[in-house]
């Protein structure tokens, strides 16, 4: 790309250092810029309108900005988010923080104050008014694999290369503050000819060589194997390996709820959905019984003491996270997972696999047709949407019950999905559906983005549905509305408290308010209005932005859910029960025990329901 | 109020920890409480509906309701913000580093994973993924005046008792976090019948004569004196002492933007509001030329370096910060605003002040009657509204052209006044006028509450209008309209730009859209229409929720800000070439000139539109 990209472009052969971040983020392919304006970064924004083919998004605040840019990132492995110095970055923070904990590939510029007044410490707006100019910075330093302000002259280029290179290869993001004086300093356009360096460095062949040996020997070997394939194998753009893995290898093959869409759920390979133990019994009987999992692109970096009991079980469990791996307890620091991914298919011998293939029960049961007069419920629903996806879409859903709903869908191939498990910030799927329908319309085939947010959520976040609207985007909004915040009453069990409830919207005018023409907008509340709807060819054309307000009751929820949390009182108190017995026990032998115990009322987020029952330590 | 607290409140003899920090609110005054549900929060929340006139207000989302509580607290002198761990405070950070910056008393309550979890560094959503619980807690000490955990059995009451006097003495942020699993330890009752000690500590009292008899001596030796008010003389609930000064001193007597409301505007010593450089002749004829300049009640920490230029002019400047005072170049560390002030009340003997008084300009001109047809500007709609407002009216102004208009205006007595100047975060205002509806509906007398909000920044925060309707609050909603963020194109100079555009909504079904039933909607785009409005009395009753779209054109602005930046190219270039002539002069004295030059263009929340002309140092 790089080579010519000076004569490509027709640059002069000066530019601004603002033109050169934004030239280097489009050789990444990033052609869309979140955020909002600001005195300190409007004349980096002014320099987006000469760029071919780039857009400022312009959205309606900065945390729905950074989850947009956080959405955007997860279909092209990089965002970029503008914000102003002080409230702007400040308001943007919790949506970085999610990117920092899902590992998602960001750089956060800011518009920062003039060096000369940060120097003289100037009281200026947007400041705590003490002169100190730095505290958002240091803020930031905690949710960002590295940060910088670009205050050397003599490393400009240099030092932007870097944050584009380590967002793009760490896949965290990265703060980048340019003091508003420094965006019209004048830089050699040639060094846009010489292309980032996204490779990986400081390899060590030994280790890498010593690591894959020790897993393939475990492969080999094992009788009743099982390949999980989590969120960081997306985020690295390592879906291709992996399907050549399932491929090469005759193991049943699962994924993670944040893992969704990195893997071809239609391979026969493919066993469900893992989620810990809310998993479908047929995911357990596998799983639960294995003696070798290898788990590709894990993000959690105690995937094997929290959530995922599979721990205590299987003998041999190999993780390769993102930029180190770990076998049984073994650690390999600095082992990148694409490293440790081609070289386990680079070695792997597939004759050696002693483990002849299981049948593997199909993950969607199908469900007798209800009559049309039934009132709509989640299960039902679920089950029935499933049918409903296409290839290459973008499915998103909401921290909530559409998270754990989507789990029991099985996706046609190619298709992608978000939702933000681990850090769980509510309204996040409004700001990412726009992010990714940005992405999408980059594509050029167009697909299509379906966003399940539930009535709750929606209100966090719901003005960034007027910059879908402004840029004519067209999403599909499945809007669940059970009436308030239905997770928090089951994770509560106080159904009745005041809190969980919401003001009732008229949800079906929010597209006109926010100045819609071209859209759809409906409700559907039985089983005959969901299936005329799903039926209907033309709804499924995603030719205008439409929004389907599903009603759902206060308190049902997906199966996995429902049989996890409400059926399992008397499960609770007999748990309850033997916890108090280990009380006696020795401090190291109680925790681990309390922790299988816990684990059965635990789902992969760990909606944590046992602090009642644990004391101070 | 307290010794009999228990036997008034018929409290049992021992209360949770939760019910104990509760009541300790109430007895502050504190009856809403403001923030989100999430899971380490709702074993407190539950607590809130046994308290007797205690709402929970339930939020939209974070950073609104920490902008509720901070408008809440401008009224009530305390709000009380309650969040979950992680995403839930995080979203909240921006609004809470808008309290610390404007000297706002807050307790932010943050409901955190079980004390066990956190050292067993489970893996928990809404961590990072790396267990390290404190990093939240590390991010708001920078924008706290205090933090604290409660996780030490022996201290819980103490604590609260701590963070509670902080917040209300300082006016500044508290962070106090909650392990879910501390929120049921039971306290004892009988602690809540001794009262909190409010009462300023460590007085020294050599310092404090020695300082007042300068300030008087100082005062009384004035021929041309000045007395300027400022944010803290509300924040500190100083509003009668500071009247008293007023009364029996016969100085003209001006307040700050940040100041409006602390005084009353029809004194006859009243003489405008001090914008700096942006105030009217009339003030800065009295300002610019005083000999002595007394500010009570002073906000900004380089109040006399920065926007204020008069510094540089009077001889004799005395600032009463919060706590601290200073007396020309001398500090007064330690000296609170309430001891200083009530002492030179004590001390003061008005028969030694020398100055006789002149004859103060009218603030206000009459302005002709235009025809009935001619397009709505904002200098007419500020100069008309202001005869519209009413004694006890809470006037809330958000950052842009509002924030200028309002200062056109003269108050009746008693307008209390709620804008933020100096963090100045966009959409600050919709949050702050629910926190100030319910504080207004608490005061009995039922003041009204009177929004100026402009089109832009509505799009921010636009869903706590929804809590409002949800509580059946009546603010009277001024949404000026004038098609984007005009206050950016006259900062930036580029009208043009697509930045500054926003999506157009359908303004008036937002109400309905959010649930509203009884409102009352409506469009003004003339004098006529204007006109018609303020002069109907029907409409001036705060008898339910109202909102008035004002269309405006798009490069119009309130006077102050029209000719301050689009009239003064011409003197821009001539301070442009005297501040090049200094780059030849010693450092020192070049930054001086160059602070001078530069106040010639900034207001006084300090639009830096001199960064341009400004290189590193």
């Amino acid at each position: 790309m790089a080579i010519n990209y000076v004569y490509q472009c027709a640059l002069p052969p000066e530019i601004t250092l603002g033109h050169y971040i934004l030239h280097r983020l489009r050789q990444l392919g990033i052609h869309t810029i979140f955020g909002l304006p600001g005195e300190f970064n409007m004349p980096l924004l002014d320099k987006i309108y000469t760029i071919p083919q780039m857009v400022w998004a312009g959205n309606t605040n900065e945390l729905n900005a950074a989850y947009a840019a956080d959405g955007y990132s997860r279909i092209k492995r990089l965002g970029c988010l503008v914000t102003t110095f002080g409230v702007g970055e400040l308001s943007a923070i919790n949506g970085v923080a999610g990117s920092f904990a899902e590992h998602v590939g960001l750089i956060h510029i800011v518009g920062m104050p003039p060096i000369s007044a940060q120097v003289r410490q100037l009281l200026l707006h947007h400041t705590l008014g003490n002169g100190d100019f730095k505290v958002f910075y240091r803020l930031a330093s905690d949710v960002a694999a590295y940060t910088s302000i670009l205050n050397d002259m003599e490393t400009l280029a240099s030092e932007v290369d870097k944050c584009l290179t380590i967002a793009f290869t760490k896949q965290r993001p990265v703060y980048l503050g340019i003091p508003v004086n420094m965006v019209d300093v004048i830089l050699s356009s040639s060094l846009l000819n010489f292309p980032l360096n996204l490779d990986i460095q400081n390899r060590n062949v030994e280790v890498e060589e010593e690591f894959v040996a020790a897993v393939l020997s475990a492969m080999y070997k094992s009788q009743n194997p099982a390949i999980i394939v989590d969120a960081c194998v997306t985020r690295h753009g390592l879906i291709e390996e992996t399907k050549q893995l399932v491929e090469r290898t005759p193991f049943p093959v699962f994924c993670t709820p944040m893992g969704k869409g990195a893997l071809d759920e239609q391979h026969p390979h493919f066993g469900g959905t893992f989620v810990g133990s809310m998993s479908s019994p047929q995911v357990r009987e596998v799983v639960d019984f294995s003696d070798f999992i290898l788990v590709v692109g894990a993000l959690l970096s105690d995937f094997n003491t929290s959530s995922f009991h599979f721990a205590y079980r299987a003998k041999n469990t190999v993780l390769l996270f993102s930029n180190h791996a770990k076998l049984k307890n073994a650690v390999y620091p600095d082992l990148e997972l694409k490293v440790a991914l081609n070289l386990i298919l680079a070695r792997l011998d597939s004759s050696k696999i002693r483990y002849r293939p299981q049948k593997i029960s199909d993950v969607i049961k199908p469900k007798l047709r209800l009559m049309n007069n039934v009132p709509l419920r989640q299960e039902w629903v679920w089950s029935q949407i499933t049918n409903w996806f296409r290839a290459g879409d973008i499915v998103i859903t909401e921290t909530g019950t559409s998270a754990f709903g989507i789990n029991q869908s099985k996706f046609p191939s190619r298709t992608r999905c978000i939702s933000q498990a681990l850090w769980g910030s509510v309204g996040y799927s409004v700001g990412a559906c726009l992010g990714a329908s940005f992405a999408a319309r980059e594509e050029g085939s167009d697909p299509r983005v379906i966003l399940f947010v539930g009535d709750g959520a929606l209100q966090l976040t719901v003005q960034e549905v007027s910059t879908m609207i402004r840029w004519g985007l067209k999403p599909i909004i499945f809007l669940m509305n059970n009436n308030g915040y239905t997770i928090d009453r089951l994770l509560h069990k106080k159904s009745n408290a005041g809190y969980h409830d919401i003001q009732s919207w008229d949800n079906l005018r929010i597209l006109p308010t926010f100045g819609a023409s071209h859209y759809d907008a409906r409700k559907v509340k039985t089983v005959g209005d969901f299936l005329a709807l799903i039926e209907d060819p033309k709804f499924a054309i995603n030719d205008k932005i439409k929004m389907v307000e599903v009603l759902l009751p206060p308190m049902d929820a997906p199966p996995a859910l429902m049989e996890k949390w409400l059926l399992t009182d008397k499960a609770d108190s007999e748990i309850d029960g033997r916890v108090d017995d280990l009380h006696a026990e020795d401090n190291d032998a109680f925790i681990t025990k309390r922790i299988k115990l816990n684990d059965n009322r635990r789902s992969i987020v760990d909606y944590n329901m046992s602090y009642d029952n644990m004391d101070s330590v």
